[in-house]
């Protein structure tokens, strides 16, 4: 089963558990895709070429200077550098945006209340191509930057982006998604990392969001999940990245299915 | 006839004569390679984020802070607008660091006279890879960082890198490289931009250096060409990399054969 395969800045900020990750990651058999998302060393960068993160109801906005600091970070430091590691693992990486062979097309977000500026809303995955690659026996390392098709770089969620990749990906098999980050998995008890929830049903979410099970920063995570399961992925897992092979084989996280 | 396309700083600085270039080069009919380099806006944002550019000999020392800016630039800002402005005119293109899929393993330089610091010395080229993406319709785009293949980027000079793609894929068919630079092709007098040399024999080059026809900086791009040449690359086009039409059909230029 192909495994798309996204982390956070909680990973990707600290060395010593990225090399971890990695590590595991490389190591991981059967076909696989990595996605990544920033993390803090584009707003730290941002800072120091004096550009000041703008955040509007918790969502980044955006502007021309920081549309290239993101794309200097996420798709050329913070992709390359990835890349450079699983190639000294053995494993045959290749970095992209979504603008590389039109991997991942996005239309720039309409302004409603908000302009989000440069950022992009998915609209096509080129499956065709991740899948030759794949077959080649390639490991796609997606940069969460995509593009309008009329030559401008968008700035784009990377959860978004495994969650589309994932579903292109399940028009020619199984697939499962998973969602490292730094909680054990979807927690009942925020407080408490004990707590963690094995298996949602996708038809019980509406019903724990209700019951205020699923909570806060859960609720988009695990719709994306749901999403996602019903557009054909086989399952998604949510769970620590730093114990990457205990969640793929069901023995930790939370499994929605 | 396949074209291996190099271009320098004068066409990324300038938004103008890059939009033109990109303009030709998507144009151009035919199996097709570019290779950039870096130009004055990582030397710039180096600046912005207190690197100090440290030269010695004319040539940059990459430092751990330089190889991230370079990184950060080359492979990310400058690769991924390239990238995205070709996809915009029709050019399915796909952007390349030596590190994604190995396609070019380096060295890190040995320390002589001068510690470079992180530069590499390209040690080999994974034409079997370049080969399938052009063959499959796709154009690389490559950035002037390699890797050691132990998980350390490296700096690498954007002629060599074309050099050795375009010796690499002689293997499978005829080549043409071609340098673009500001120039109208290499000149007999460096005051005179009339006096393009149009033709220079491989078996000349030792007496027209020993003349003074050649001289300075286009000494060692012309020795890159002849090298090119002996190693089985078919002809070597040094021009304008504003009049991309006329010098690879022979009308201006110089070509090396």
């Amino acid at each position: 089963m192909l495994k798309v395969i996204k982390i956070g800045g909680n990973i990707l900020d600290d060395e010593k558990a990225l090399a971890h990750f990695l590590n595991d990651f490389a190591m991981l058999n059967g076909p696989k895709v990595l996605v990544h998302g920033g993390g803090k060393i584009a707003s730290e960068i941002g800072l120091q070429l004096g550009i000041e993160p703008n955040y509007v109801y918790g969502r980044r906005i955006t502007d021309a200077d920081t549309l290239k600091v993101v794309t200097m970070v996420y798709a050329g430091l913070v992709n390359k550098n990835i890349v450079a590691k699983l190639q000294s693992l053995g494993c045959s990486a290749i970095g992209l945006t979504g603008a590389d062979v039109n991997t991942i097309a996005a239309n720039m977000r309409a302004v409603k209340e908000i302009d989000f500026g440069f950022v992009g809303d998915v609209i096509g995955v080129n499956g065709i191509f991740l899948k030759q690659l794949i077959d080649s026996g390639i490991v796609p390392v997606l940069a969460p930057i995509t593009h309008d098709g009329n030559g401008t770089l968008l700035n784009t969620n990377a959860d978004t982006i495994a969650q589309e990749a994932a579903k292109a990906m399940a028009v020619y098999g199984e697939v499962a998604l998973v969602y490292g980050f730094e909680k054990d998995g979807v927690l009942q008890n925020a407080a408490d990392d004990a707590s963690v929830i094995a298996n949602i049903s996708v038809n019980d979410f509406d019903r724990l969001v209700s019951d205020g099970v699923i909570s806060g920063g859960m609720i988009p995570k695990i719709q994306n999940g749901c999403d996602a399961i019903r557009a054909g992925v086989k399952q998604v897992i949510i769970g620590n990245a730093l114990q990457l092979n205990n969640i793929i084989n069901g023995e930790k996280g939370t499994v929605i299915k």
